[in-house]
């Protein structure tokens, strides 16, 4: 089990390690406890995709290293080697976020 | 944290900025509490669009500026560098609203 | 705001200005409170209609000026420069009246 | 209002004038109850069908003046110029009946 | 209404005369309680049947005359010139019983 | 009704006469109670299938004298001349049991 | 009963015998229990697929051997010849493991 290093996610599931937003700038200055509750993640890994009605794969809009936008709700815990990671369906993802 | 500027919606998620009513004319006069209830905003960003049962793409009605009636309930609450915005579903935006 | 003056629905939804049905006749006699029920309102602006699962666009079955009968529930209330509208999607609304 | 005469059922929409079962034979003999509790109805108009799926209208499978076997809950009751009618989906009534 | 003798369901409903199971042989003898709680019936009439969601109409599978397993709930009492049937949506009907 | 012996199951219903596990080896020696438990039936009787939305007949995946395991709950009792049967759909059966 | 060895599971059903998580290293040294807690199982057989709306067959995407991501709840127990597997259907599977 401690040899468990990797998640292939099924279907259209994406595998996330949430993004812990700094609670101080770079020179030590607390801030605003606003600023900082944006609920989002890193892309770790995404599943082949689902299949639509009609047996189309549908392709993950999302890929490694997106910094993704996340519902407030859901995401399954997993832990993978002392790391934590959350699982989300693709259509769950709210956007990807950008400087 | 602090650099995240925009987030493009994914699938048929519209990011709205909501247009606060003034309370006043421009000449001070108090408004009748009536004609400030609409609630609506400004289109700040369009996702891709979802897929119908047979894979098409199905675009959102909405663009960025587009002026939209929003439903009473519902959206997400999105703080993006210190403003508030409001994420729906393109389907349950109510409509457009012209001068 | 108090600039808004049209409401250009989406989807499938209908605009209607619920039509107010006399209490009296013209020449000023009481209706009996029975034949003054009828819940019905004029057509004021229709959306594009919404999709069906293949992707098509499924017009509106109304237009502009048609006397609409109404569901007995449902509809969002909607001012706009002081007049009260109502939006319902076209399938909730039972049928066209006439004389 | 006391103007409006017809109602156009929109949809697969079915209005239906109820048959009041006679509660006695035509020789004035009083008919045993269990006998008058068909719920029954004449379709005094229907509306132009409603779209399966893929978009293709499916005509309504009753026409006026049909004697229908009707739900025994259900039906939207509508007054038009002091008559009496109901109002169902095609697909809840039962059946056609035949002498 | 005394005249109303036959019924013709609409969609793919079945219209059914239950068969009261004997409590005795033809000897006269008491059947075990447990021989007799099958609740079957004779088919009298069918609907043409439902539309897929294609449109193409699915003819029902039971014909006047089968002798059908009734589910244990559900079925609408319909009362005929003083004989009691029910009526089925075809897919609630178990199968056909054989001698 | 005492000559009703076979029910041709409908749509992808499946008639399976339920295997009751023995309590004790051929010798006679109480078997521990937990080999005992799986719940599982022989096939008696199969439907033609049911329809997927497109119309096309599925046929059901099992066939008479297969061995199946069945869902802890679920399934209709049915009793044809004094043997108990019992219906489930074809796809709440768990799998084929083989030696 | 006893004979029973096997079990095809039906449509896109997946057989899985857990893997219990070692609470020691080699050395014997006891494990951190957060490391231990990881509810994964191999894949032991999987069914044929299941269906989509227009009667495909979707392969099952995984096979005897996988290392797979078990959801926290779901899964049904079956017992075979005094082994414990649980089922799941193959959408149920969080995704596979690797070292």
């Amino acid at each position: 089990m401690a040899g468990v290093r990797r998640l292939l996610p099924s279907l259209n599931r994406v595998l996330v390690e949430k993004v812990v937003p700094p609670t101080k700038t770079n020179a030590g200055i607390l801030l605003p406890e606003k600023t900082t509750k944006l609920n989002s993640g890193k892309v770790v890994a995404v599943g082949p995709g689902a299949r639509d009605r009609n047996g189309n794969l549908i392709p993950v809009p999302f890929k490694e290293g997106d910094h993704v936008l996340l519902p407030e709700y859901g995401g399954t815990e997993v832990k993978l080697s002392d790391k934590e990671f959350h699982l989300y369906r693709d259509d769950d993802i709210l956007g990807t976020l950008h400087e």
